[in-house]
């Protein structure tokens, strides 16, 4: 058995990877719901939906989200009637969130609309968010707190990070499964995902880190940051802005009280001796993944731990 | 000052001709509700929205609902997430709704909404719904009562109609401006719409017989029937269903305690002594409406009656 902490676009990437090499019954995927927005009265998890878009096969991977030959005539009428419409909300996509919200509204969580959303598409795998409960990544900028999402979509993730609040995450409780999920697996895989907007704030819904340092299974993390610089997203500027060095290294001191294997890129092997002083063990390899054959031979890396 | 009773399509159509000789800030619109429904979490105006849609000079005319140029790529995602999908939801369509729904929820009232919808589409005619409480025409098929769009849409209209029941009509009181607009104008215009379903329901909301009955204006019907069959529509079943004749004579009859002046079509011009005895005006012409040249000369004769 194996659980897989996963963020966005990266970790969706290398799961389909990990795909290839292990049952889809066999994996469980705890997900990111920091990203989680109400817009336009529906409830939007874009973490959780790119991971199982992607594992769908559904992803557009050119574009790098969203779901692929979407159009965007909902969006351009809502913009017509004066909506504010930064947030890009694909006609296709928007299926998934009126489904969601559907559910919700009925009473179901988040938990069991995922899961319903995973079987209408055809998964196996099983997607848990990291709670049920509100839960919301804001961003400390010049102007105040912003949604994650207003920071990284609508603001581009221009502005100067000050801080990082997550709201709501003192009484977060750990969605059904999350902690069983990390407690019973034989692996645990911190996916290359952003550590402080996507694994950072699983890491903070109570019993999560906890359990990452009791349970018998290897944990093993893959660096998201390669060369000093993210593969994707606003990484650098999250983690400068907290006052961390945007590195290998700096993800591993925040991964170091639960982390037995590290698997940074062969250009940062010069980090390896001052990582292996956290008390881990480290793994060089060509960690970018462009084609399918990259994502499943960074998944055979992981599984050798 | 006009204010005309309207259902859908065929109320839209002749509407568009009468906005050629009058001034939209002229015309006030009552509009049908008994058709809203709810629909994966959206409150749906289907009589309301294609009136707007076609006086915004955005509805698909060919088709004869929704608007111009849409696509179904939501829907079909629907589908594919399992839900039930048999009502025709547009991309751009779903804006209105999603614009609709939203300030419903935000505790705006239905004309509002309604309100908010035509100015966001350039339109400075008033369209009113009829009321902003719950009502809902449903018919009754040998499987029990079913919501007109699912009798209508869904089931395509085949069933035989065993009668009409208007769920909420008794406590449902006329939207703010109804009654207002009908005792305020100097002429009253009941479209070409359904007699039952369309202009019936909203002479079932209180007051508002009274006042057509009440008014100083001239109230003047174009009959929807003609050469005993509707111009669009599932009036005959409707009226046949419910031990009505279906001709004009027919529908002069329900309106009869309130009407001025009743415009036939040629083709019955043998019912006009008929209708003459039930104490109004008769007016034969061409009512059938195929070109913008049409409903022009059609709004012509009604303006000089």
């Amino acid at each position: 058995l194996i659980t897989a902490l996963a963020g966005g676009v990266g970790a969706a990437r290398f799961l389909t990877g990990l795909l290839k090499l292990v049952k889809e019954e066999d994996l469980t995927i705890i997900g990111n719901t920091g990203d989680d927005i109400e817009m336009f009265g529906f409830h939007i998890s874009p973490d959780l939906d790119i991971v199982a878009y992607t594992l769908a096969g559904l992803a557009d991977e050119k574009k790098g989200w969203g779901l692929e030959g979407d159009t965007f005539r909902c969006l351009d009428m809502l913009k017509k009637l004066g909506l504010e419409t930064w947030f890009n909300l694909g006609d296709k996509d928007l299926a998934t969130h009126i489904f969601r919200t559907e559910l919700l509204n009925k009473g179901f969580t988040l938990s069991e609309a995922t899961d319903s959303i995973c079987q209408a598409l055809g998964l196996r795998v099983k997607i848990l968010p990291m709670t049920n409960d509100r839960f919301e990544t804001r961003i400390r900028i010049e102007e105040g707190l912003v949604h994650f999402e207003e920071y990284f979509v609508k603001r581009e993730a221009k502005d100067n990070v000050l801080g990082v609040e997550f709201v709501g995450a003192p009484s977060a409780r750990p969605a059904p499964k999350v902690v069983d999920s990390i407690m019973k697996a034989k692996l645990v895989i911190i996916c290359p995902s952003n550590p402080i907007v996507s694994i950072g704030t699983i890491l903070s819904v109570d019993g999560v880190r906890n359990a990452l340092k009791q349970t018998n299974a290897k944990v093993v993390a893959i660096s998201p940051i390669v060369a000093g610089a993210p593969i994707k997203g606003p990484a650098d500027k999250l983690m400068r802005g907290l006052g961390f060095e945007v590195s290998a290294f700096a993800v591993a001191k925040i991964y170091a009280d639960f982390l037995d294997d590290f698997i940074i890129d062969d250009q940062d092997a010069s980090e390896k001796t001052q990582i292996e002083s956290l008390g881990m063990r480290v793994k060089t390899t060509n960690t970018l993944m462009k084609t399918l054959e990259d994502k499943v031979r960074l998944a055979k890396v992981v599984l050798e731990c």
